[in-house]
C-alpha cells in the first residue's frame, strides 16, 4: 500500500484510532490523528480501555508520562487489541532515561505484541540494548539506521528510528526516508505526532509493514516540509503543520514525486 | 437575555467558571472561557473541588477522560454547586461509546442536578435512551432535534444537541441555531469548548433557560465564521477561532444581525 | 550574569529542566522551555521523579492543578534536587483560591529549599501573609511590589511578583521589570510559561539571583512585545510569542537596548 492510497482509505474509513498517551502532546497527538484523516480516541480508565481497544481500528500506546495505573491500562488495552488482531503502535519515549523508562518498556514488550514500534534514535538504541545518550526525552546522536535494523532484529517488529533521516526496519528490508524539516524537532511532540500518524496509516492498512511505516513518515515529513514554506518560527510552524496534514491528506495525488523513501542494504 | 447582553456583563464581572475536564482538550477550554470574558479555574483535587466550585459562578463538567477519581470530584462539586444554585452544566463526552460512558452519566444525573446537558447528537440520543451511532467520541449521524427534544423531556432539563444546526430545548421550547462553519468540526474540542462557552454564559445570566444556552452556541457558530475566512486550514483556524471569540466579546454589538437563532415546534 | 548571555549558553549547553506542572498548560511550558534554548521533561511518576530530577539543570514545581499524589512527586523530586545543589523553582497557582492551595505551598516551603519562587501579586501576597484578593487561579489587583519584597524577607528566598511590572526581591535588593504586553495576560499559561522561562536561565546560570530571575522575565516580556506586532488577538498571539521566544534565544544580540529591568529601593 502506498501513502497515497492509504490517505484515501482513511478519508473513506474514518477508523477509530485509541490512544493512550502522555498529557503533554495530547492535544497534538489527536489533532494529527483527525487531519489526517482518523478519529481520535483517549479514553485512559481501566473500566473501559478492553471495550474502547476492541472498536479501535489501531491502538497506539506512548509512554511519555508513564505511572503505574497508565501502565495496566496500557496492558489490558494492548492485549485486547492482540486478541482482536488491531495493531498496536509503541512510542517508547524517554527509555533510557531513568530505570524506570528503562524497565517499562521490558515490562510491556512482554505483555503486548507489537506491530510496529517508534521512537528517537537514543529509544530505539535502549531498546535495542545498545549504547545510546538520552537526556530527558531527547535523544542526542547516534545511529538511527543500525537501532532500526538492530531493535527490528532483536524483538521481531517492525521499527522507525526518527530523526534527521527516519530509518524503518522489519529486519530484513530496510527504508531511509528523507523528508522532513529542521522546525519539526522545535516543537514538543513531533516525535508523539509521528507515531499517531503511523497509527492512522495502521488502522487503514490493517497493519504494519515498513511500506506502511515509511509511508505515513514520509507524509508526516511531507507536511513539514511544506509548513515551513509560511512559518515564521516554531510557535507558527505547528497550526501551519496542520493545515498541511490535512491538505496532503484531503489530496493525496500532492504527494506524487516529493516522497523521498529509498531502500538501503540491511547489510 | 441576548448574547450581546450577556457578553457585555462578562466583560464587566469577569464570573469564575470552574472546569473538571478532560486533559486531551483542556487548554483549549481555558483559553475559550478566557477570551469569552470569563475566568476559568480547573482545579480537581477532592481536597478542594467543592471550595472551589463554592466560589464559582457556574460548573462546567466534561467527561472527555473520565476515571472513578474524577468521578468522585465531579459529584462533589456538583453537589456543592447544586447546594449554592450555582449552575451545572455537563457535557457528557463519548456517552454511549462504552458502557463506562455510558453508566457514569447516569450515576452523575443521580447524584447532581445539571442546569444545561450539551452533546453531539449521538451523546444527546444516548442520554435520551435513543439509538445512536457512536464511535469513540464522535457522533455518526442522527436526528440532533429529536434527540435534544426527548434528552430534554425524559431528564427535565435545557439540552443541547450540537452538530451542523445546534438545537436547543428545555421540552417545551425549542431554538435552532445556524451559525458555525465546518472548519469547527475539524479540530479536536470544538465540542467541549461550546459547552465552556455555555459556561460562560450561564455563570453571567445565572441560569441557564434555552435563550441563554441558544445566544452562547450562536455567538460560538459567529465566531467559527469569522475566524474560517482568514484560516487556512483546521491548524490556523485554532488560534483565529480564539481571536475570534475575543474579539466579539470585546465588541458585542457585532453581532447584531449575525445570529441565526430561530423558534421551531417541538412538534 | 545577563539576559543575551544566558541565552548564549542556554543554546550551546541545551540544559534539561524537569517540570512537575499542571495539565492545563504543560504543552505551552514545554514549548517554552524548548523555544527558550533548553530541553524539558515532565515525568511525574513517584518511581522515576528523583532519579530525573537529579539529571536536571534545574526543577520547576508548579501546583496549578495539584492533587495528593503529585505533592508526594513533587516533595521527592524536590528533596533530591536540593541534594544535588540543582536549583529548584516554584510557582503557586492559585495560592489563596482554597484551603489547599493556602496549606499546601506551606508544606513544599517546608519541605523543599526552592531558590526562587514565581507568581502573580495574589499568590504571592498569600505566601508573604498578606491580604490577597485572588479569584481562581486569578490575581485581582494588588501590591507586587510589596508582596515581592515581603515574602522574600519572610522565606528568605529570591522572589518574582508578576504583573503590568513585574518585580524581583531578595529581601535586600529589588528589580522592576517594565517588558510585557497586555496580550499576555490574555492568554491561560502565560504566568506558568514565565516561571519555565526563569527555570531555563537558572538551568544556565545555575542559581537564581535577583538579575538572572529579572533577566529572565525581561526576555520573556520582551518576546511578548514583539509578538504583539504581529498577533490579530489572544490567538494567534500565542504562535507569535514561540516564535519571538526562539528568535531572541537565537539571536540575544536582539535584545540589546530593549530590556527594561531598573533597580529600586527595598524602603
Amino acid at each position: 500500500m502506498n501513502a497515497p492510497e492509504t490517505l484515501r482509505r482513511l478519508a473513506e474509513e474514518r477508523p477509530l484510532v485509541h490512544h493512550l498517551t502522555n498529557y503533554v502532546t495530547v492535544n497534538l497527538v489527536a489533532n494529527v490523528t483527525l487531519c489526517t484523516g482518523a478519529l481520535p480516541v483517549m479514553a485512559h480508565a481501566v473500566e473501559e480501555v478492553e471495550e474502547m481497544a476492541a472498536v479501535a481500528s489501531a491502538l497506539v500506546i506512548n509512554m511519555g508520562t508513564l505511572d503505574p495505573e497508565w501502565i495496566e491500562a496500557m496492558i489490558r488495552a494492548g492485549k485486547e487489541a492482540n486478541r482482536r488482531n488491531i495493531p498496536v503502535i509503541f512510542d517508547p519515549v524517554g527509555a533510557g532515561a531513568t530505570s524506570f523508562r528503562t524497565t517499562m518498556p521490558e515490562k510491556l514488550l512482554s505483555e503486548i505484541d507489537f506491530a510496529a514500534i517508534v521512537g528517537n534514535t537514543g529509544e530505539i538504541a535502549t531498546l535495542a540494548g545498545m549504547q545510546a545518550e538520552v537526556r530527558g526525552v531527547e535523544s542526542i546522536g547516534g545511529d538511527a539506521k543500525a537501532a532500526a535494523i538492530k531493535a527490528a532484529q532483536n524483538l521481531g517488529v517492525t521499527v522507525a528510528a526518527t530523526g534527521p533521516t527516519d530509518y524503518v526496519s522489519d529486519g530484513d528490508k530496510l527504508l531511509a526516508i528523507e523528508n522532513g524539516h529542521p522546525l519539526m524537532g522545535r516543537i514538543v511532540g513531533s516525535g508523539c505526532a509521528s507515531t499517531a500518524a503511523i497509527g492512522c496509516f495502521a488502522g487503514a492498512d490493517r497493519g504494519t509493514n515498513v511500506e506502511t511505516v515509511a509511508g505515513a513518515l514520509a507524509y508526516f515529513g511531507r507536511a513539514g516540509e511544506v509548513a515551513a514554506e509560511k512559518a515564521d518560527g516554531p510557535g507558527t510552524f505547528e497550526p501551519r503543520f496542520l493545515d498541511a496534514l490535512a491538505a496532503l491528506a484531503a489530496e493525496p495525488n500532492l504527494l506524487e514525486g516529493k516522497l523521498k523513501i529509498r531502500e538501503e542494504e540491511v547489510g
